[in-house]
Protein backbone atom coordinates (compact mmCIF):
# COMPACT_ATOMS: atom_id res chain seq x y z
CA UNK A 1 0.00 0.00 0.00
CA UNK A 2 0.88 3.36 -0.36
CA UNK A 3 2.09 5.98 1.99
CA UNK A 4 1.17 9.48 2.80
CA UNK A 5 2.91 11.81 5.50
CA UNK A 6 3.01 14.96 6.55
CA UNK A 7 5.39 17.52 6.77
CA UNK A 8 4.70 20.89 9.62
CA UNK A 9 6.99 23.30 7.66
CA UNK A 10 9.72 23.94 6.08
CA UNK A 11 11.91 24.09 8.72
CA UNK A 12 11.39 20.07 8.95
CA UNK A 13 11.59 19.46 5.34
CA UNK A 14 15.06 17.88 5.61
CA UNK A 15 14.01 15.39 7.57
CA UNK A 16 11.67 13.65 4.89
CA UNK A 17 12.91 12.20 1.61
CA UNK A 18 11.23 13.62 -1.34
CA UNK A 19 12.68 11.32 -4.07
CA UNK A 20 10.10 9.09 -5.79
CA UNK A 21 6.98 11.02 -4.13
CA UNK A 22 4.01 14.05 -5.19
CA UNK A 23 5.43 16.46 -3.14
CA UNK A 24 1.46 18.51 -2.38
CA UNK A 25 2.35 21.84 -1.39
CA UNK A 26 0.00 23.81 1.18
CA UNK A 27 -0.17 27.23 2.18
CA UNK A 28 -4.32 27.77 2.87
CA UNK A 29 -3.43 31.10 3.97
CA UNK A 30 -3.05 32.40 1.30
CA UNK A 31 -0.52 31.58 -1.35
CA UNK A 32 -1.90 28.11 -2.43
CA UNK A 33 -5.46 29.01 -3.00
CA UNK A 34 -3.87 31.58 -5.18
CA UNK A 35 -2.47 29.56 -7.16
CA UNK A 36 -5.44 27.96 -7.23
CA UNK A 37 -7.59 30.48 -8.18
CA UNK A 38 -5.57 32.08 -10.62
CA UNK A 39 -5.02 28.31 -12.65
CA UNK A 40 -8.79 28.30 -12.51
CA UNK A 41 -9.76 31.60 -13.92
CA UNK A 42 -7.10 30.84 -16.79
CA UNK A 43 -4.18 32.05 -15.90
CA UNK A 44 -1.49 30.20 -18.28
CA UNK A 45 1.18 29.89 -15.74
CA UNK A 46 2.38 31.23 -12.42
CA UNK A 47 6.47 31.20 -11.74
CA UNK A 48 7.44 30.94 -8.07
CA UNK A 49 10.30 32.93 -6.85
CA UNK A 50 11.99 32.76 -3.41
CA UNK A 51 13.55 36.34 -3.79
CA UNK A 52 11.70 39.32 -4.25
CA UNK A 53 13.80 41.27 -6.12
CA UNK A 54 13.99 37.98 -8.55
CA UNK A 55 10.23 37.99 -9.15
CA UNK A 56 10.53 41.63 -9.08
CA UNK A 57 12.57 41.36 -12.45
CA UNK A 58 10.33 39.25 -14.36
CA UNK A 59 7.60 42.54 -14.94
CA UNK A 60 10.10 43.54 -17.86
CA UNK A 61 9.62 39.78 -19.48
CA UNK A 62 5.88 40.61 -19.76
CA UNK A 63 4.88 38.89 -16.76
CA UNK A 64 2.25 40.08 -13.97
CA UNK A 65 4.00 39.87 -10.76
CA UNK A 66 2.90 39.39 -7.76
CA UNK A 67 4.62 39.76 -3.87
CA UNK A 68 3.32 39.61 -0.26
CA UNK A 69 5.45 39.99 2.75
CA UNK A 70 3.64 39.84 6.11
CA UNK A 71 0.59 39.30 5.09
CA UNK A 72 0.82 42.46 3.03
CA UNK A 73 1.16 43.42 -0.90
CA UNK A 74 4.51 44.78 -1.55
CA UNK A 75 5.15 48.27 -3.00
CA UNK A 76 5.78 48.24 -6.71
CA UNK A 77 4.02 44.76 -7.53
CA UNK A 78 0.61 44.13 -9.90
CA UNK A 79 -0.95 42.67 -6.71
CA UNK A 80 -0.25 40.58 -2.91
CA UNK A 81 -2.08 37.43 -1.89
CA UNK A 82 -5.57 37.97 -2.27
CA UNK A 83 -7.40 34.96 -4.40
CA UNK A 84 -9.90 37.90 -5.15
CA UNK A 85 -6.90 39.19 -7.42
CA UNK A 86 -6.76 36.63 -9.62
CA UNK A 87 -10.18 36.45 -10.94
CA UNK A 88 -9.96 39.04 -13.54
CA UNK A 89 -10.86 38.73 -16.89
CA UNK A 90 -7.24 40.27 -17.89
CA UNK A 91 -5.33 37.88 -16.47
CA UNK A 92 -6.64 35.21 -19.04
CA UNK A 93 -3.66 33.40 -20.94
CA UNK A 94 -1.29 35.68 -18.75
CA UNK A 95 2.03 34.47 -16.67
CA UNK A 96 2.60 35.06 -13.45
CA UNK A 97 5.53 35.74 -11.01
CA UNK A 98 4.71 35.30 -7.46
CA UNK A 99 6.66 35.44 -4.45
CA UNK A 100 5.25 35.31 -1.11
CA UNK A 101 6.42 34.93 2.92
CA UNK A 102 6.10 31.50 2.73
CA UNK A 103 4.62 29.33 0.44
CA UNK A 104 6.89 30.32 -2.63
CA UNK A 105 9.45 29.08 0.06
CA UNK A 106 7.55 25.62 0.67
CA UNK A 107 7.46 25.30 -3.37
CA UNK A 108 11.46 25.84 -3.82
CA UNK A 109 12.31 23.49 -1.67
CA UNK A 110 10.05 20.65 -2.90
CA UNK A 111 12.86 20.11 -5.79
CA UNK A 112 13.89 16.70 -5.88
CA UNK A 113 10.08 15.63 -5.91
CA UNK A 114 8.78 13.20 -8.19
CA UNK A 115 5.68 15.64 -8.35
CA UNK A 116 5.13 19.13 -6.89
CA UNK A 117 1.12 19.55 -7.14
CA UNK A 118 -0.68 22.45 -5.60
CA UNK A 119 -3.16 21.95 -2.65
CA UNK A 120 -5.90 24.22 -0.39
CA UNK A 121 -9.27 23.49 0.74
CA UNK A 122 -10.56 25.60 -2.52
CA UNK A 123 -9.64 22.13 -4.60
CA UNK A 124 -8.72 19.57 -2.18
CA UNK A 125 -11.31 17.24 -3.86
CA UNK A 126 -9.41 17.71 -6.93
CA UNK A 127 -6.16 16.88 -5.23
CA UNK A 128 -7.57 13.71 -3.32
CA UNK A 129 -8.60 12.34 -6.80
CA UNK A 130 -5.19 12.70 -8.10
CA UNK A 131 -3.05 11.65 -5.48
CA UNK A 132 -5.84 8.06 -5.98
CA UNK A 133 -5.17 7.68 -9.25
CA UNK A 134 -1.17 8.07 -9.37
CA UNK A 135 1.43 5.31 -8.13
CA UNK A 136 3.39 7.29 -6.04
CA UNK A 137 3.87 7.51 -2.24
CA UNK A 138 2.28 10.96 -0.68
CA UNK A 139 3.92 14.02 1.16
CA UNK A 140 1.60 16.77 2.48
CA UNK A 141 3.94 19.76 2.60
CA UNK A 142 2.22 22.61 5.12
CA UNK A 143 4.25 25.92 4.48
CA UNK A 144 3.61 26.97 8.04
CA UNK A 145 4.33 31.07 8.66
CA UNK A 146 8.10 31.59 8.67
CA UNK A 147 9.16 28.65 10.09
CA UNK A 148 6.10 27.62 12.05
CA UNK A 149 3.32 25.35 12.04
CA UNK A 150 0.11 26.77 10.94
CA UNK A 151 -3.14 25.53 11.62
CA UNK A 152 -4.94 26.32 9.06
CA UNK A 153 -2.08 24.05 7.00
CA UNK A 154 -2.18 21.18 9.33
CA UNK A 155 -5.83 20.67 9.44
CA UNK A 156 -5.62 20.86 4.93
CA UNK A 157 -3.45 18.25 5.60
CA UNK A 158 -5.41 16.08 7.81
CA UNK A 159 -8.56 16.69 5.49
CA UNK A 160 -6.73 14.87 2.68
CA UNK A 161 -5.51 12.50 4.63
CA UNK A 162 -8.40 11.36 6.24
CA UNK A 163 -10.15 11.03 2.54
CA UNK A 164 -7.13 8.76 1.57
CA UNK A 165 -6.86 6.11 4.52
CA UNK A 166 -8.65 3.72 2.24
CA UNK A 167 -5.94 3.85 -0.53
CA UNK A 168 -2.57 4.87 1.40
CA UNK A 169 -1.14 3.95 4.64
CA UNK A 170 -0.48 6.98 7.29
CA UNK A 171 3.14 7.27 7.72
CA UNK A 172 4.49 9.18 10.85
CA UNK A 173 3.53 11.08 14.16
CA UNK A 174 2.11 14.49 11.92
CA UNK A 175 0.33 12.42 9.94
CA UNK A 176 -1.95 11.30 12.52
CA UNK A 177 -1.73 14.32 14.22
CA UNK A 178 -3.57 15.99 11.09
CA UNK A 179 -6.00 13.43 10.76
CA UNK A 180 -7.22 13.94 14.28
CA UNK A 181 -7.02 17.87 14.40
CA UNK A 182 -9.40 17.55 11.21
CA UNK A 183 -11.71 14.97 13.31
CA UNK A 184 -12.20 17.70 15.98
CA UNK A 185 -12.88 20.51 13.83
CA UNK A 186 -15.54 18.53 12.54
CA UNK A 187 -16.57 20.43 9.62
CA UNK A 188 -16.66 23.66 11.55
CA UNK A 189 -12.89 25.43 9.96
CA UNK A 190 -13.72 28.57 10.80
CA UNK A 191 -14.34 28.42 14.76
CA UNK A 192 -12.24 25.69 15.00
CA UNK A 193 -9.58 28.83 13.57
CA UNK A 194 -10.52 31.13 15.75
CA UNK A 195 -7.33 32.64 17.83
CA UNK A 196 -5.01 30.78 15.28
CA UNK A 197 -1.91 33.06 14.79
CA UNK A 198 -2.52 33.69 10.81
CA UNK A 199 -6.38 34.42 11.29
CA UNK A 200 -5.64 36.64 14.19
CA UNK A 201 -2.63 38.17 11.96
CA UNK A 202 -5.15 38.56 8.73
CA UNK A 203 -7.83 39.87 11.19
CA UNK A 204 -5.61 42.75 11.71
CA UNK A 205 -5.17 43.19 7.83
CA UNK A 206 -8.84 43.18 7.02
CA UNK A 207 -8.84 40.24 5.13
CA UNK A 208 -11.73 38.34 6.39
CA UNK A 209 -13.14 37.83 3.49
CA UNK A 210 -10.52 36.43 2.15
CA UNK A 211 -10.12 33.87 5.10
CA UNK A 212 -13.74 32.69 4.94
CA UNK A 213 -12.90 32.19 0.86
CA UNK A 214 -9.48 29.98 1.51
CA UNK A 215 -11.51 27.50 3.38
CA UNK A 216 -14.27 27.04 1.26
CA UNK A 217 -13.29 23.39 0.01
CA UNK A 218 -14.04 22.35 -3.61
CA UNK A 219 -14.55 25.46 -5.17
CA UNK A 220 -12.58 24.37 -8.11
CA UNK A 221 -11.90 20.92 -10.26
CA UNK A 222 -7.97 21.83 -11.09
CA UNK A 223 -4.10 20.96 -10.03
CA UNK A 224 -1.77 23.76 -10.39
CA UNK A 225 1.28 21.30 -10.88
CA UNK A 226 4.86 22.27 -11.23
CA UNK A 227 6.26 21.70 -14.99
CA UNK A 228 10.04 22.94 -15.48
CA UNK A 229 9.85 25.81 -13.00
CA UNK A 230 6.21 27.09 -13.81
CA UNK A 231 2.84 26.18 -12.13
CA UNK A 232 -0.04 24.94 -15.11
CA UNK A 233 -2.85 23.38 -15.10
CA UNK A 234 -2.46 19.46 -14.69
CA UNK A 235 -5.43 19.39 -17.24
CA UNK A 236 -3.06 21.86 -19.74
CA UNK A 237 -0.05 20.38 -18.98
CA UNK B 1 -1.87 37.38 31.75
CA UNK B 2 1.09 35.06 30.91
CA UNK B 3 1.75 32.96 27.73
CA UNK B 4 2.19 29.61 27.39
CA UNK B 5 3.55 27.97 23.84
CA UNK B 6 4.35 24.78 22.42
CA UNK B 7 7.88 23.78 20.74
CA UNK B 8 7.00 20.37 18.88
CA UNK B 9 10.85 19.50 17.77
CA UNK B 10 14.31 20.92 18.56
CA UNK B 11 14.33 21.58 14.66
CA UNK B 12 12.43 24.33 15.35
CA UNK B 13 13.39 25.89 18.88
CA UNK B 14 15.82 28.64 17.09
CA UNK B 15 12.00 30.17 16.22
CA UNK B 16 11.51 30.63 19.88
CA UNK B 17 12.86 33.05 22.47
CA UNK B 18 13.93 31.42 25.58
CA UNK B 19 14.66 34.48 27.21
CA UNK B 20 12.49 35.14 30.86
CA UNK B 21 10.66 31.68 30.14
CA UNK B 22 10.20 28.32 31.87
CA UNK B 23 11.24 26.01 29.60
CA UNK B 24 9.75 22.54 30.10
CA UNK B 25 11.34 19.84 28.56
CA UNK B 26 9.18 16.74 27.62
CA UNK B 27 10.21 13.07 26.39
CA UNK B 28 7.84 11.21 27.41
CA UNK B 29 9.58 7.93 25.51
CA UNK B 30 11.78 7.62 27.56
CA UNK B 31 14.19 10.26 28.72
CA UNK B 32 12.32 12.76 31.01
CA UNK B 33 10.49 10.10 32.40
CA UNK B 34 13.56 8.37 33.55
CA UNK B 35 15.14 11.80 34.87
CA UNK B 36 11.68 11.97 36.34
CA UNK B 37 11.73 8.78 38.21
CA UNK B 38 15.34 8.94 39.00
CA UNK B 39 14.69 12.32 40.88
CA UNK B 40 11.68 10.76 42.70
CA UNK B 41 13.25 7.20 43.29
CA UNK B 42 16.09 9.56 45.25
CA UNK B 43 19.35 10.47 42.73
CA UNK B 44 21.00 12.99 43.84
CA UNK B 45 21.50 14.50 40.58
CA UNK B 46 21.23 13.38 36.51
CA UNK B 47 23.84 15.37 34.28
CA UNK B 48 22.93 15.32 30.36
CA UNK B 49 24.95 14.57 27.51
CA UNK B 50 24.45 15.53 23.91
CA UNK B 51 27.91 13.39 23.34
CA UNK B 52 28.17 10.00 23.97
CA UNK B 53 31.95 10.38 24.86
CA UNK B 54 31.91 13.29 26.52
CA UNK B 55 28.82 11.24 28.96
CA UNK B 56 31.17 8.10 29.07
CA UNK B 57 33.93 9.89 30.50
CA UNK B 58 32.05 10.62 33.89
CA UNK B 59 31.93 7.44 34.44
CA UNK B 60 35.75 8.23 35.93
CA UNK B 61 34.36 10.61 37.65
CA UNK B 62 32.39 8.50 39.70
CA UNK B 63 29.14 8.88 38.53
CA UNK B 64 26.43 6.47 37.06
CA UNK B 65 26.45 6.38 33.03
CA UNK B 66 23.20 5.65 31.22
CA UNK B 67 23.35 6.14 27.40
CA UNK B 68 20.52 5.65 24.89
CA UNK B 69 20.94 5.59 21.23
CA UNK B 70 18.03 4.55 19.02
CA UNK B 71 15.97 2.78 22.24
CA UNK B 72 18.58 0.36 23.13
CA UNK B 73 21.38 0.73 25.79
CA UNK B 74 25.02 1.81 24.26
CA UNK B 75 27.20 -0.92 25.11
CA UNK B 76 29.47 -0.20 28.02
CA UNK B 77 26.96 2.42 29.78
CA UNK B 78 25.74 1.09 33.59
CA UNK B 79 22.05 1.14 31.96
CA UNK B 80 20.10 2.96 29.39
CA UNK B 81 16.37 4.63 28.58
CA UNK B 82 14.16 2.23 30.77
CA UNK B 83 12.69 4.11 33.84
CA UNK B 84 12.66 0.74 35.70
CA UNK B 85 16.44 0.73 36.11
CA UNK B 86 16.15 4.13 38.06
CA UNK B 87 14.03 2.45 40.63
CA UNK B 88 17.37 0.79 42.57
CA UNK B 89 17.95 1.49 45.67
CA UNK B 90 22.04 1.62 44.44
CA UNK B 91 21.50 4.94 43.13
CA UNK B 92 19.82 6.94 45.95
CA UNK B 93 22.18 9.80 46.95
CA UNK B 94 24.40 9.31 43.67
CA UNK B 95 25.17 10.84 40.54
CA UNK B 96 23.66 10.14 37.12
CA UNK B 97 25.67 11.44 33.49
CA UNK B 98 22.97 10.80 30.71
CA UNK B 99 23.06 10.92 26.77
CA UNK B 100 19.82 9.76 25.02
CA UNK B 101 18.63 10.46 21.37
CA UNK B 102 16.74 13.15 21.63
CA UNK B 103 15.65 14.10 25.35
CA UNK B 104 19.11 15.34 26.58
CA UNK B 105 19.76 17.30 23.02
CA UNK B 106 16.54 19.39 23.91
CA UNK B 107 17.57 20.23 27.38
CA UNK B 108 20.53 21.19 26.01
CA UNK B 109 19.06 23.83 23.55
CA UNK B 110 17.34 25.24 26.01
CA UNK B 111 20.12 26.72 27.98
CA UNK B 112 18.79 30.73 27.58
CA UNK B 113 15.57 30.12 29.11
CA UNK B 114 15.16 31.28 32.78
CA UNK B 115 14.89 27.87 34.13
CA UNK B 116 14.38 24.55 32.64
CA UNK B 117 12.40 21.58 33.92
CA UNK B 118 11.53 18.39 33.33
CA UNK B 119 8.07 17.21 32.75
CA UNK B 120 6.59 13.85 31.81
CA UNK B 121 3.08 12.25 32.04
CA UNK B 122 4.34 10.63 35.22
CA UNK B 123 5.59 14.21 37.47
CA UNK B 124 2.38 16.18 34.82
CA UNK B 125 0.51 17.92 38.27
CA UNK B 126 3.60 18.79 39.88
CA UNK B 127 4.82 20.36 36.35
CA UNK B 128 1.29 22.35 36.00
CA UNK B 129 1.42 23.53 40.08
CA UNK B 130 4.96 24.80 39.43
CA UNK B 131 4.31 26.54 36.39
CA UNK B 132 1.15 28.41 38.22
CA UNK B 133 2.91 29.20 40.62
CA UNK B 134 5.93 30.92 39.10
CA UNK B 135 5.49 34.27 37.31
CA UNK B 136 6.92 33.10 34.02
CA UNK B 137 5.79 32.93 30.48
CA UNK B 138 6.08 29.25 29.69
CA UNK B 139 7.56 26.64 26.65
CA UNK B 140 6.69 23.35 26.63
CA UNK B 141 9.92 22.05 24.30
CA UNK B 142 8.83 18.91 22.64
CA UNK B 143 11.80 16.62 22.18
CA UNK B 144 10.32 14.19 19.54
CA UNK B 145 12.31 11.56 17.84
CA UNK B 146 15.25 13.10 15.72
CA UNK B 147 13.66 16.33 14.97
CA UNK B 148 10.47 15.00 14.18
CA UNK B 149 7.64 15.42 15.77
CA UNK B 150 6.64 12.72 18.61
CA UNK B 151 2.42 12.51 19.19
CA UNK B 152 2.98 11.36 22.76
CA UNK B 153 5.14 14.86 23.66
CA UNK B 154 3.03 17.00 21.97
CA UNK B 155 -0.30 14.92 24.14
CA UNK B 156 1.51 15.24 27.13
CA UNK B 157 2.16 19.15 26.08
CA UNK B 158 -1.58 19.55 25.44
CA UNK B 159 -2.27 18.32 28.71
CA UNK B 160 -0.11 20.90 30.49
CA UNK B 161 -1.93 23.03 28.53
CA UNK B 162 -5.48 22.14 29.13
CA UNK B 163 -4.64 22.38 33.00
CA UNK B 164 -3.33 26.00 33.17
CA UNK B 165 -5.89 27.84 30.47
CA UNK B 166 -6.98 29.76 32.94
CA UNK B 167 -3.90 31.25 34.51
CA UNK B 168 -2.08 31.58 30.61
CA UNK B 169 -3.04 32.79 27.23
CA UNK B 170 -2.09 30.13 24.79
CA UNK B 171 0.40 31.36 22.49
CA UNK B 172 0.38 30.10 18.53
CA UNK B 173 -0.95 27.02 16.76
CA UNK B 174 1.14 24.49 17.88
CA UNK B 175 -0.18 25.04 21.69
CA UNK B 176 -3.84 25.30 20.05
CA UNK B 177 -3.35 21.92 18.07
CA UNK B 178 -1.93 20.25 21.50
CA UNK B 179 -4.88 21.48 23.19
CA UNK B 180 -7.10 19.61 20.67
CA UNK B 181 -4.89 16.41 20.23
CA UNK B 182 -5.48 15.80 23.99
CA UNK B 183 -8.96 16.52 24.22
CA UNK B 184 -9.50 14.69 21.02
CA UNK B 185 -7.36 11.43 22.82
CA UNK B 186 -9.38 11.82 25.54
CA UNK B 187 -7.74 10.23 28.20
CA UNK B 188 -7.51 7.19 26.21
CA UNK B 189 -3.68 7.98 25.93
CA UNK B 190 -2.79 4.01 24.80
CA UNK B 191 -5.17 3.04 22.26
CA UNK B 192 -4.65 6.85 20.31
CA UNK B 193 -0.82 6.44 20.43
CA UNK B 194 -1.68 2.80 18.88
CA UNK B 195 0.48 3.21 15.62
CA UNK B 196 2.31 6.29 16.52
CA UNK B 197 6.20 5.88 15.58
CA UNK B 198 7.82 5.83 18.56
CA UNK B 199 5.28 3.46 20.31
CA UNK B 200 5.92 1.28 16.68
CA UNK B 201 9.68 1.31 17.18
CA UNK B 202 9.52 0.12 20.90
CA UNK B 203 7.21 -2.36 20.35
CA UNK B 204 10.12 -3.88 18.49
CA UNK B 205 12.47 -3.63 21.40
CA UNK B 206 9.84 -5.28 23.26
CA UNK B 207 9.31 -2.76 26.27
CA UNK B 208 5.44 -2.28 26.38
CA UNK B 209 5.80 -2.26 30.32
CA UNK B 210 7.79 1.08 29.77
CA UNK B 211 5.59 2.95 27.77
CA UNK B 212 2.69 1.73 29.86
CA UNK B 213 4.09 3.22 33.10
CA UNK B 214 5.89 6.16 31.31
CA UNK B 215 1.75 7.67 29.88
CA UNK B 216 0.61 6.74 33.42
CA UNK B 217 -0.07 10.39 34.61
CA UNK B 218 1.01 11.58 38.37
CA UNK B 219 3.38 9.03 39.73
CA UNK B 220 5.32 11.23 41.52
CA UNK B 221 5.23 14.92 42.87
CA UNK B 222 8.73 15.47 41.53
CA UNK B 223 9.80 18.58 39.37
CA UNK B 224 13.20 17.70 38.34
CA UNK B 225 15.21 21.79 37.51
CA UNK B 226 18.68 22.45 36.16
CA UNK B 227 20.76 24.07 38.30
CA UNK B 228 24.33 24.60 37.34
CA UNK B 229 23.98 22.00 34.52
CA UNK B 230 22.61 19.14 36.76
CA UNK B 231 19.04 18.62 36.93
CA UNK B 232 18.26 18.10 40.58
CA UNK B 233 14.99 17.76 42.77
CA UNK B 234 13.25 21.38 42.97
CA UNK B 235 12.43 20.68 46.44
CA UNK B 236 15.99 20.35 47.65
CA UNK B 237 17.25 22.74 45.06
Amino acid sequence: MRSIEVCLSPELIHLHDLSEKIVVVIDVLRATSCITTAIAHGVESITPFSNLEDCRAMKAKGYFIAGERNGATVEGFDFGNSPFSYMKEELVGEKIAITTTNGTTAINKSLGASDVIIGSFLNIQSVVNYLKNQEHNALLFCSGWKGRVSLEDTLCAGSIVSSLKDSFQTDGDTTIAAEALIAAANNHLVSFLQGSSHVERLKKLDIQKDVDFCLTPNQYDVVPILKAGELVDLGAA
